[in-house]
C-alpha cells in the first residue's frame, strides 16, 4: 500500500475484485491499466498490481522511484514478478486473470510468465467490481458533481454575441480547468477518443460520428471528427453543452442546453420530454430493475410524445439512453435494449435522454445518478429548463 | 476512399505499408485503432482498414453513416469482412497483419476471421510506414509548428504576478485552443495519459512521475500523477511549458523556459548547454546516423559541462533524449541508447536535452526537426533564451 489511511478501502475494492475472480475461477488477477490501477492502489503508477483470490494486493512497480509500503515491491520488467511471488511465500496462480481490453503485446508477454496457467478475462471482473461504488467513491462522484454543476452555473457569464461553438467550449473548458477540473476525459477502449467534451450548436448535433456517443458533431477535424465545428451561434439554435466533470479521479456525466433567442415550441417541447423521462426513469431505477426496461421505457415515452424520430440521434442515432460512470465515462451497467444487465444498489449511472430537432440543434438533459432503494438519486444539480443567452 | 483528391496520398501510404508487410510476410493488413484509421484513410471512423499487399485499400465501415467512396464497405460487424472480401474478388489472406498494440479482445474477434491464417504485428508495420513522412505529412507538421510557435510567443502576455502553474498552464491552454489547437494529446500505448501538456515551476520538475516522460511534476491528483501541482511561481524559480502542438491531426513538440526574475548562474549554464546540445545534433542528425549515436552525444557533451547529474531529470531520469513525432507524439524513432534505428531522411524528430535543477526547476528547450541530407532542420522556431516573466 502507497498509503495506510488508504488500506481499509484498498481491502473493500479487493474483497469485490476477489468475488468476482472466484466466478471465473481465477486464483491471482495481474492488472496494468492505468484505470485498474488507480481503482487497486489510489494512484496511478507504472508497474502492476497483483491480486490473490485470497489476501491483500501486491504492488510490482517500475515508476515513479521512491514509493513506501510493506506490499510495494520494485522491478525493472515483469518476467521478474513470478519469482518474486515464491519469494513472498505466495503460491504461482493456476489460473490468472489478465485483462483482455489491454494491448495484445501486453496480454502475451504477461500471458508468458506463466506458463502453465489459464488465463481467463480480467477487463470482465474489475469492470463487475468497479459498477458499485463504494462510499468512499461516491464522496468522490458527489465532490465531482457539485463542481461539475458550480461551472455549469457560470456558463451564462462567459456567453457573448457573436461567438462560435467553439468559442463557447473553451471559455467553458477554462471554466472547468480554473475550478479543478483534471482535464482528462477517460474512456473505457481505445476506439472512442474524445477532448474535453462537446458543445454542440444547431444542426451540427445532426453530423454522425465514428464514436458511440449520443450526440454528433462534425468537429474541427478530421482526425477528432466529433463535436464543435465552428457554428456561428445565431437566433433559433439550441445550444448543448456535455463537458467532462472529472474533478476529483471520478467523472460525472452532465448536459444543459441553452438558447439562442427562442426557440421553436417543438424543441422545448422535445426538452421537457427528456425532463418527464428523467422523472420517470428515477422513479423505476431501483435495485433489481432490467437496464434494459429503463431503455424501453424511456423509448416508450419518446415514442408517445411523438418525438421518436429525433430521439437519440436523427441522421445516426445512438444505442443507450444511459451508461454507469466512475473512473471512466463509460462503465457498467449501459441502458440499452439487449442489456441483461440489473440495478444494483450504489451503482452510479448518467441518464441521457437526448432528442435532435432538425434545424434548431440537440435538447434534453444529462443527470448523473446513484442507484438507491427509493430510486435514481440525483448527484448533478442545476435548473433543468433551457436558459437562454443573451 | 473518403476524398478522391487524397487518394494520391492514400496510395503513397499504402505503398510503404505494403513494403513493411512484405518484410514480415502478410499478405494483408486489417487496422482499426484510430491513429492508424487516420493514416491509412485521411479520417477517423469507426471500422476497419483492409490493406492488400497489392493493390488500393478497402475501407469497412460501422460509423458514421454517410460515407461514401468505391472502396468504402458498411458493415454491422466485422466477422461480415471475410465475404465481402470474396465478394469483391480479392482471395482470403494466408498471413494477416494484425494490431498487437490494440486490445486483446479485438486481437482475438479479429484473428478468428481468419482461421487458417498466420498472425503478424502489424502494429510494427504501421509504425515503420509513419516513421518516414509524406510531403503532406510535413506540411500538416510545419502547420502545427507555426501555429505552436505562435502561441508561445504569447505565453508572456497571459503571466500574472501571483500566479500557481497550473493557473498560468490554464491560461496558455486556452490560448493554444483560440489559436486552433484540437486538444488531443494523442499517445501511443494506454500507460502514459497526459491532458493538454505540462507547464513545470522550481522542484516540482523534480518530482518523479509513473510515465516514461522526460520530465516530472506532482499533477494535481493521484490519478493524472504529472506536470503542474499547484507551486506558486516566485523569483528564482524556472518555469519550463512544454505543452500539445496539435493543430493539424500532427502533433509537434516544442519546449521554452521562463523564469521568474532572475535565475542562478548554474541554471542558466544548464540552459545554454541544452542549445548547445540542439547545435551539435542538428549538424549530426542526417540519414543514416544511428540514433544511439545522438543520444550518446548528448550525454557526453552534458557530462563535459558538469551537468550529468541533472540531465534528463534528477530524482528519476528518462531514458531517451528524443523521439519521432506526427499524429502521435511517441513516434519512431527513440533517440536511447539501446536504439537500434538508424535516421532516414523526412523522419520528424523532437529533441529534448533538458535538466532538472534542484531548486531551481527544469531548463532547457525542446524542438521538432526534420531529418534533411544537410541535417536536422528545425520546424518550430521561436527564441531559446530563457524569457523573464514580469
Amino acid at each position: 500500500m502507497f498509503s495506510s489511511d488508504f488500506q481499509a478501502e484498498i481491502l473493500r475494492r479487493s474483497a469485490k475484485i476477489q468475488a468476482g475472480m472466484r466466478v471465473v475461477g481465477a486464483d491471482a488477477a495481474l492488472i496494468h491499466t492505468n484505470a485498474n490501477l488507480y481503482y487497486t492502489s489510489g494512484r496511478v503508477f507504472s508497474g502492476y498490481t497483483y491480486i490473490p483470490v485470497e489476501g491483500e494486493p501486491h504492488y510490482f512497480v517500475r515508476r515513479p522511484v521512491g514509493l513506501k509500503g510493506e506490499t510495494v515491491h520494485y522491478i525493472h520488467k515483469p518476467e521478474q514478478i513470478s519469482a518474486l511471488l515464491t519469494e513472498l511465500g505466495l503460491p504461482q496462480p493456476h489460473c490468472v486473470a489478465l485483462e483482455w481490453d489491454a494491448a495484445h503485446s501486453d496480454y502475451m508477454r504477461l500471458a508468458a510468465l506463466f506458463p502453465e496457467a489459464k488465463v481467463v478475462n480480467a477487463s470482465v471482473v474489475m469492470r463487475g467490481a468497479r459498477a458499485v461504488k463504494t462510499e468512499y467513491e461516491l464522496a468522490q462522484l458527489r465532490e465531482s458533481a457539485v463542481k461539475h454543476a458550480e461551472v455549469y452555473h457560470r456558463i451564462e457569464s462567459v456567453y457573448r454575441d457573436g461567438m462560435t461553438d467553439i468559442e463557447l467550449q473553451i471559455e467553458i473548458e477554462r471554466l472547468l480547468r480554473l475550478h479543478g477540473n483534471l482535464g482528462l476525459f477517460r474512456i473505457n477502449g481505445a476506439s472512442m477518443e474524445i477532448f474535453m467534451g462537446n458543445v454542440l450548436c444547431g444542426d451540427n448535433a445532426d453530423t454522425p460520428t465514428p464514436y458511440d456517443f449520443a450526440m454528433g458533431g462534425a468537429g474541427m477535424d478530421c482526425s477528432i471528427p466529433v463535436g464543435a465545428n465552428g457554428t456561428l451561434m445565431r437566433p433559433g439554435m439550441a445550444v448543448m453543452v456535455d463537458m467532462c466533470g472529472n474533478f476529483t479521479g471520478y467523472m460525472t456525466d452532465m448536459t444543459r442546453v441553452y438558447s439562442i433567442g427562442d426557440l421553436p415550441e417543438k424543441a422545448v417541447e422535445a426538452h421537457r420530454c427528456s425532463i418527464e423521462i428523467h422523472r420517470e426513469l428515477s422513479r423505476m431505477g431501483k435495485p433489481g430493475v432490467a437496464a434494459a426496461d429503463l431503455y424501453h421505457r424511456a423509448v416508450e415515452m419518446a415514442r408517445e410524445a411523438g418525438f421518436d424520430d429525433y430521439f437519440m440521434g436523427h441522421n445516426q442515432k445512438a444505442g443507450f439512453i444511459g451508461h454507469g460512470v466512475g473512473i471512466e465515462v463509460n462503465e457498467a451497467p449501459v441502458l440499452a435494449p439487449r442489456s441483461k444487465e440489473v440495478l444494483v444498489e450504489n451503482q452510479v449511472i448518467a441518464l441521457e435522454p437526448k432528442f435532435v430537432i432538425p434545424h434548431v440543434g440537440a435538447v434534453g438533459i444529462e443527470d448523473t445518478y446513484v442507484v438507491t432503494p427509493d430510486g435514481l438519486q440525483a448527484i448533478t444539480s442545476a435548473p433543468v429548463d433551457i436558459a437562454q443567452l443573451f
